[in-house]
């Protein structure tokens, strides 16, 4: 942090502070905050503002903050939201870089509430003020005791907390208390996000030496997108962890009424974050330990654990919980198998799980031999030690305890000299003995939970690959469109649903693979056109008033040369029943194809993170199994690979069942297609390709619908395009 | 327990005990142990037995057990494993009820360990004498101050622990030592179950007063259908819950290598436990929780859950836990929400989730001014409080204690008062706060995690079904078969499969829905019958020697009336082909259907709880997606409908994709017919109806392949039955 501070830095780290609304009335929040300032050993200024107090504490009351003599890096408002206006105002000529609104009262409240967020974000850009809040519990630096939120005792550590529920604060800052060696660096209540917004905090934390690793908990951001593009950027030395609420349609529910976010898709917001080399827990009691664990351990090299037990079960529970996680749990080599049976009893299991049947009942050393045995084992990157070591001496014998001591110390050392992560499971964990306050002092965690340990042990191993694909990734920051914006220009009309053969034609023109396909305008052409097909057609009415086909009784298939024409009839004169008004382009005629494996593709606008990527196996995998894979547009090819990865039933893509394996790398570039022509016609808002149809020779694409934007626009905000399209004829669809 | 004591009875709460091994040597075991029944307050008979000593601390010391003057219920062994049969010899003439046998060395350790165990077995048979172990770490009786293993402190409750694993009893110990309100009544290490089996134990703690609740940790069990059976006959008084491991390839593996046990396929061991009114728990850390809160609390009517938050988060969170677990979170009534508007701020969600918005802070009595609405609406049937509570006397003021305690107290009456379960996460439960004790002393569970307080209400959520569910099962020891096994007879020449011909001649027999069908001997033939059929014909060659036809290219579907005559030759030729060994029985001809919606039906035989009905939607659901409802053999109807329920992508039986919803009721019928079929023909070890098709109209037969048995045997041991079949022709399929 060389040169003079930015903004951000001032206001994490400031060295002045004004509390406004300063009170002498010692229940007070105004109040209570300079108590805490000043037990808290912040080393900085304290100056209390209240046009109707002298002093308070020893410190001397400013009327107003531009009134403070001063520099004011920040200030921290504990007024009613109806103030905090003038109090914006007041700032307008002083040098404050931010400010802490507490005040509820805003967005979350309904329309009055967002016309007073909108006043303050407005005034606050105009006087370069930028603000965390409003409806937060404050901000926290831990290390240099500036706390203003009035949370009792925040553990020190490296784990800083970006957070949008003050309650969830105060739960994991008790949760670290009873955790030894889990503690914070920083805490921002994000609250409204109003302005400084949850991916402003991550460059600061990524380049703040007392942070190791950054934990967010989430209920719904309001600039998704920037969040993945500054979170890419800084996971490969800052790992973040988070935890996204609003899951649920309940839980999408309640957020919503807490903070006014919109809650939006978890399943879209656990891939983009993957995508982003962002780890997501879905279980509140993993949050903590799981970052903790990407704080403190290296990460894994491969999935490949191994597992040393103190009993049977422990092996067998462990082994349970690694798979269940994805983790592997490779057989040790002959090698490693004789050194640990050279010190482990007969009974013992050395294969892995290393079972080591009372081998260290009476010397726990024995587990730093078995320890260095398959730690030194090349099928194994990572290391679980569970069941009750730590305990030995609580409930056998004393005299353990200085063993397990010494042994807790090698097996630091052990894990520390192969660069390789330890995880510490015991039953004792919650005796905090010596032994356990050993491994911690050397960063090695150690856990109660075996399923939570598991976690830890999980988010190590993919850590890596994380990192590496988000490496491959995009940025995040749509570009503005490169080429003109032609296909609302094509269809005119202030139409918004391109017809299948204006859908086709667009794709087709831009070389994607679509199934031949012709458009008949009469019986005669119909018949002519299946002529030069070989097989039977497929045929589809077409018309920009009707979207559901099958439904208007407008699609024939497996139609043979001779009754084509009649069929051409039929159709239309179905389509005519189904909707007198429909105007009718003609009939679509494509050749018959096998499906081979029927995929769908698509795009979809998120509420969160803008256009995204969907890919999914076509029927009931989409619609009733909801297996379905999701990247943020634009996609590279690393993140299409992975799309097709996140696919629970992708083995059908390898040849399930009999068939020849699909050709992948036709999916990949079909998926990085789709991408590259949505980026190319921002006016598209969804486009959904279903089915296509994948075998071993490639792709093809079966049928396909593009929606447009009312008016066509681009992606990124451009103040240009303001025209006056007319505004009916969206569609519901 | 009136009249004289069962043998268990005398063995789980002995009168007079003995140490077989007992020790002057304070290092022994042999002496551990009679130290730990002397300061553990056991008020029995201790009988030290030890041929080279006079006295143990105290005690007279006897050559033998057969040298105790008084009446021994239950021996403590502590001896090597090579003693143990002489020490059995040496109580044949005494009136021993059961002995623990501590030693390792025996089935699990390979085969002279096996032979051994055989050995004590039958001794113990032979003298009346029942066995727990061995391979155990012994048992307990809590509330007697009997304690055999040695552990150190177990917590005195009413939870009883059967365990496979001795370090898993410490682990379950000691977490219980750190959770207050959570302790046991009797520990029993079951060891090998080489006498005494799991389902043994249970009548004795469904009779025990000192027991609510029965906690299982399982690697395998030697007798799953008589648990199942022993299981169903006290879940509506006695719940159990059982943890069971080795559902991963590595852990069965590492099961089966610490206790010998096998540890068989984690479905089918979930949907028969289920079954049987049995809650099952996936992860370790909530084995404990559960449980306690299944013998506390009382059940819950519905799944409508009603949660209390102190903030958004919380709020938020719960009711995303809670959907995930397939709980319901309704909204709450108009009135509900007014009683909860009255006493809230404007700020508060009262809908359900609710959250009181910082409307407790103050005053947490509030907290029981909502609990009060909130139990009262009849939309709900069960309560979490989440957050803080417990809590606020240590994070914000220590007046707020008392309050807080005061509350706790009237939430517990109210609870009890409307017969609601309460369960309560509070991120203060690590502190041990004094209104968490009230709490606890009323039986409202506190737990620290989210996760863990979800997963105790959803149990007691489906625990009333299941034991409804469970009370409708039939019994689960099979039956002897009530017809003679004729299908054997029928087939002859020692074949163990049938052919497709014969399965459907045999199902039809009994009156199941076949796909009509006929045997072709000769072209002509063929042709005479598919010109009785109306539509298009599946053929299918019949052979004993061709099991897998369609490899064979012996189907042919869609067969026209002209090409009948024609086909018949190309089947039989390239069945020739195939195998030129083969004997052709001539060809099946059916009509082509429809698939409507395609089902597998089958039974297969589990190693731990024999005859299983397996159901699955065809095709990739269940060859892919593994999507497969078990159910034990016998099925009652109640189980059947059961089973469709357990299936995921039952969906597509109610009519997804715009078709018809299947006949479910005649599913439920093929079902149950299924399983009836198999017991009247115990022979059959294997059966197959792959596919079902099903639709609006009913269920159909479409292809079906039935294994036998070696010989022809009863499910039920029947020494009877033992003849000269031949020993190959084994389908290795």
């Amino acid at each position: 942090m060389a040169g003079a501070p930015t903004d951000i830095e001032r206001i994490m780290a400031p060295d002045a502070v004004a509390v406004v609304g300063a009170s002498t009335d010692e229940t007070k929040r105004g109040h209570q905050a300079i108590v805490t300032l000043q037990e808290g050993g912040y080393e900085g200024d304290i100056y209390p503002v209240n046009p109707n107090a002298e002093e308070i504490r020893g410190l001397d009351v400013y009327p107003a903050v531009s009134a403070i003599p001063g520099r004011v890096d920040l200030a921290l408002i504990v007024t009613p939201a109806h103030i905090v206006p003038s109090v914006l105002e007041d700032c307008a000529e002083t040098d404050l870089a931010g400010a802490v609104v507490i005040a509820v009262g805003f967005s979350e409240a309904g329309e009055n509430g967002e016309q007073l967020e909108a006043e303050i974000v407005s005034l606050a850009r105009e006087h370069g003020i930028r603000l965390i809040g409003p409806n937060t519990s404050g901000m926290i630096n831990v290390h240099r005791g500036l706390n203003l939120v009035g949370a009792d005792t925040v553990p020190e550590g490296s784990l800083a907390l970006l957070c949008q529920s003050g309650n969830m604060a105060i739960s994991l800052f008790t949760e670290a208390a009873t955790r030894e060696g889990v503690g914070f660096s920083h805490y921002v209540g994000v609250g409204n996000e109003a302005d400084l917004q949850f991916h402003e905090y991550l460059p600061f934390l990524d380049a703040d030496p007392e942070t190791d690793a950054i934990v967010c908990y989430v209920e719904g951001m309001s600039d998704g997108r920037a969040f993945l593009q500054a979170a890419r950027d800084i996971v490969p030395e800052t790992p973040i962890v988070v935890l996204k609420s609003g899951r649920s349609d309940v839980g999408k529910r309640s957020a919503s009424s807490h903070t006014g976010s919109l809650a939006g898709d978890a399943a879209v917001t656990d891939a983009v974050l993957e995508q982003a080399g962002v780890v997501s827990v879905e279980r509140s009691d993993e949050l903590l330990s799981v970052a903790n664990a990407l704080s403190s351990l290296p990460r894994a090299d491969s999935p490949n654990v191994g597992i040393l037990a103190d009993g049977g079960g422990h092996a067998t529970l462990a082994a349970d919980a690694c798979s269940e996680r994805g983790l592997s749990i490779p057989r040790l080599t002959d090698q490693t198998q004789e050194r640990l049976q050279a010190v482990l009893p007969d009974a013992a299991s050395v294969v892995n799980p290393v079972d080591v049947a009372g081998g260290t009942d009476n010397d726990q050393s024995v587990f730093v031999d078995c320890a260095a045995a398959i730690i030194a084992d090349p099928n194994v990157d990572a290391l679980m030690l569970t069941g009750l070591f730590g305990g030995y001496g609580v409930r056998f014998a004393e005299q353990y305890t200085d063993v397990e001591i010494e042994a807790a110390r090698e097996l630091a050392s052990l894990a520390a000299d192969h660069d390789t992560p330890l995880v510490v499971q015991s039953a004792y964990e919650g005796f905090d003995t010596e032994p356990h306050a050993v491994l911690r002092e050397q960063g090695i965690p150690v856990v109660e939970s075996l399923d939570v340990a598991t976690a830890s042990l999980s988010a190590l191993a993919t850590y890596g690959d994380r990192v590496a694909v988000a490496d491959q990734s995009s940025d995040f920051q749509l570009p503005a469109a490169t080429t003109d914006d032609t296909l609302a220009d094509t269809i005119g009309n202030g139409r918004t649903q391109l017809s299948e053969f204006e859908a086709k034609r667009a794709l087709a023109d831009d070389g994607f693979p679509v199934t031949p396909f012709d458009l008949a305008t009469s019986a005669d052409e119909a018949a002519a056109l299946a002529a030069d097909i070989d097989g039977p057609v497929a045929m589809k009415v077409v018309s920009p008033d009707i979207v559901h086909k099958s439904d208007a009784g407008g699609v024939a298939l497996n139609v043979g040369l001779d009754a084509a024409a009649a069929t051409y009839e039929d159709l239309c004169s179905a389509a005519a029943e189904y909707d007198p008004d429909a105007s009718l382009d003609g009939v679509l005629i494509s050749p018959m194809r096998d499906a081979g494996v029927e995929l769908i593709i698509g795009v979809v606008d998120d509420d969160q993170f803008g256009p995204v990527v969907m890919c999914g196996l076509g029927g009931v995998f989409v619609e009733v199994l909801e297996d379905i894979a999701f990247r943020a547009l634009p996609l590279t090819e690393a993140d299409a690979r992975a799309m097709l990865d996140d696919i629970e039933a992708q083995e059908l893509l390898d040849g399930a069942r009999g068939n020849p394996p699909v050709d992948r790398d036709a999916v990949v570039d079909l998926l990085v297609a789709v991408s590259t022509f949505v980026q190319a016609n921002p006016s598209v808002t969804e486009l959904d390709l279903n089915p296509v149809f994948a075998d071993a020779d490639g792709v093809e694409i079966v049928d396909a619908a593009i929606t447009l934007d009312e008016q066509p626009q681009q992606h990124t905000k451009n103040e240009d395009t303001e025209s006056a399209a007319p505004s009916q004829g969206e569609t519901d669809d």
